[in-house]
């Protein structure tokens, strides 16, 4: 397998297209995105977990409940969420989209970012639809990838390259991360595709399988959003032989499929809103997989830890902390430590204690853009990784006045 | 009831002090606190559900647990958790205390506050204790008050007076709030004194029923403390009759406690680190308890509502999706929300759906200093509170650079 460019684009037979049709009144930027395939997919979904839901995502629910599709529409700028009207104008992207593309509107994902509780006018997104499809390119994902971003700072895209029975097959994903990202079974905007002929059903499992070790081990905020939704199309174009069980290929596409969410992952994390630092929580020694997960996501959303992050603090104590009310079963006096990045790794906590560290080379690490924070639990076999940022005056800067 | 000045020395037979004796070398602030009674009382106490425990917690709840104590002592710029011989430093402060004071080591309740993992060196506490017991006066709580401080602004202290079987008693407490607070069983650190004659059951039944209410209702960062602890000592000097049942009496008792309690969470929260603003979420109209509860907690410690309070931004979106996030079981569709301060209230979401508001009168009501978020369930008949403060620039400047 091999990291390669294109994007959503990169697996055969996917147009894209991203443009300004105007939806945020007083910002420039591409604000409506679609991503079309040449030939029907099977597609799998996740969704947020969290009980306000976005309306689009009840319509894509309905739409792929079949497990096809063949077109992402996707508009930032308004959630389209908490809107009285909100299915309705869901609904109605879809079928205007459908008619101009010749196909059935249930065979189209829509998805929205953006503030909550703002009717979402139809009308900028009715003039944009004829634009948005005369630019569909075999290597327009940058634009799309463009249009789905709010606050995030960079576009966030990755390909792969993988063999499925002999045959090349192509994976790509695009992202849109930044804020109230602490997703929960599913998360932020993320669309993936792949021209590897692989069944409805275990496409969804796939990604549902997937999503538990990638995207909900990431958090920004601990806010979970209401928008939340990954979904991928696979259209076969691969010619490879359908995947329809577990086996070698649906390994192979497992590990495709990992490798693609796991930089998608990276990305978001190091793009959350405000961050200046990558954050990746390591934990092994874990008595269970749960309790390996449960210490890496409380440390990496500790608002004390992510501050001192910020400032290069190596204040350890605060990940203890962290360790300690994560609600997860652990020997407290078994614990270590260890500060890592490219410039080395430094022991902080033994046997949950502290030992004396060299506070010059600690903080020379945790000045470096990525850091690891690695913490062995001594207490069994199991390990498991959490992605996130520090915490800086811009989040609160971005946040303090997102909406006005 | 009324409320009262003299904080824990309000009550009758209770000398406190504080003195600066050295903790913190870079440092000239009061860091050691007293609290002593003329006689011995009945104890009562609630600590933090860390697993990481801070080593005075295990000596206090050792020593405590007769159900009698006679002192109180507390230092502040260390916390004495994570340290190889916290627990023989904890046992000695209580020892070097009690000879001095002619009283049994485990008399004394024993706290500590400040940076997790750095051995706490018991020469400066040893030095400092005979000016400590010199200065105890019957209007020293100012002193204890400051000397818990850490990066708390203000001094948190408040009494009130009530009467039980026809005599007057008195009850007051101080507290150390500001970061790492996200208390859970028991908070931050908090002691209440009483002359009220309790016995040592019913004080703890009083104290573990209204911390559900108080201290876990209270959230400054999501973090939750190794040291949170809060104890009451009642030594009787009242003369009423000893409450040792339910009834008026322990009614009573309950409110004055429940008076004093919500006051020190309504100082903790507005003065938590780097607050501009104090954010009381008032629930209404839930199924059942849980769920109120649940809902008000999860708005108070969202950081993107938080983020939006600093900015005074009317950005009521935030608040449903953290309602929707909170795991409570609730109606979306039934919500209202309304913000709420000294200029007016304003209904922002009918229904789970944005309703015309203005913006102006949105944003003057925001500016205040004290901000209610006013949740209606619609729903049932249970309701809850609870309280924060804004997320703010100071808060990471604070947090990014603590320790060193």
């Amino acid at each position: 397998m091999k990291l390669i460019s294109g994007g959503v684009c990169a697996a055969k037979g996917f147009k894209a297209n991203g443009v300004h049709c105007g939806i945020r009144k007083n910002r420039v930027k591409r604000d409506l995105a679609l991503i079309v395939s040449d030939v029907p997919c099977t597609a799998a979904a996740t969704y947020t977990t969290n009980l306000v839901k976005g309306a689009p995502l009840t319509v894509t629910k309905q739409n792929i409940s079949n497990g096809y599709a063949q077109a992402v529409i996707c508009n930032s700028g308004n959630a389209n969420t908490c809107n009285a009207n909100g299915i309705e104008i869901a609904n109605l992207t879809c079928s205007l989209l459908a008619e101009k593309l010749g196909i059935s509107a249930s065979d189209v994902v829509v998805a929205s970012t953006g503030v909550i509780g703002q009717p979402l006018d139809i009308t900028p997104i009715k003039n944009g639809i004829p634009s948005l499809i005369d630019g569909l390119s075999y290597d327009g994902c940058d634009y799309a990838a463009e249009a789905i971003m709010t606050t995030d700072t960079v576009k966030k895209e990755v390909a792969v390259e993988f063999t499925v029975g002999g045959k090349t097959c192509k994976m790509g994903g695009i992202a849109k991360g930044s804020g109230m990202i602490h997703p929960n079974m599913a998360t932020m905007l993320v669309f993936i595709t792949t021209d590897c002929k692989i069944s409805a059903e275990m496409l969804q499992k796939a990604l549902s399988s997937d999503i538990k070790e990638t995207f909900n081990m990431v958090s920004i905020d601990g806010d979970t959003s209401t928008n939340d939704m990954v979904t991928v199309l696979a259209n076969g174009m691969a010619e490879n032989d359908e995947i329809v069980s577990d086996g070698d290929d649906f390994k192979a596409f497992m590990k495709a499929l990992n490798t693609v969410t796991v930089n998608l992952c990276r990305m978001i994390a190091s793009d959350g809103e405000g961050a200046t630092k990558l954050l990746e929580c390591k934990v092994s020694g874990g008595k269970t997989l749960d309790i390996a997960k449960t210490v890496a996501k409380s440390v990496i959303c500790s608002s004390l830890t992510k501050a001192a992050m910020f400032g290069a603090d190596a204040n350890w104590g605060r990940v203890l902390c962290a360790i300690g009310y994560s609600g997860a079963c652990v020997d407290v006096d078994k614990i270590d430590v260890y500060f890592s990045s490219s410039k080395g790794t430094i022991a902080v906590c033994k046997n949950g204690s502290g030992v004396d560290f060299s506070e010059e080379k600690a903080k020379e690490i945790l000045l470096e853009k990525e850091i690891d924070i690695i913490v062995d639990l001594n207490d069994g076999e199991f390990s498991s990784k959490a992605w996130g940022c520090d915490l800086t005056y811009d989040y609160v800067k971005i946040n303090g006045d997102y909406r006005t």
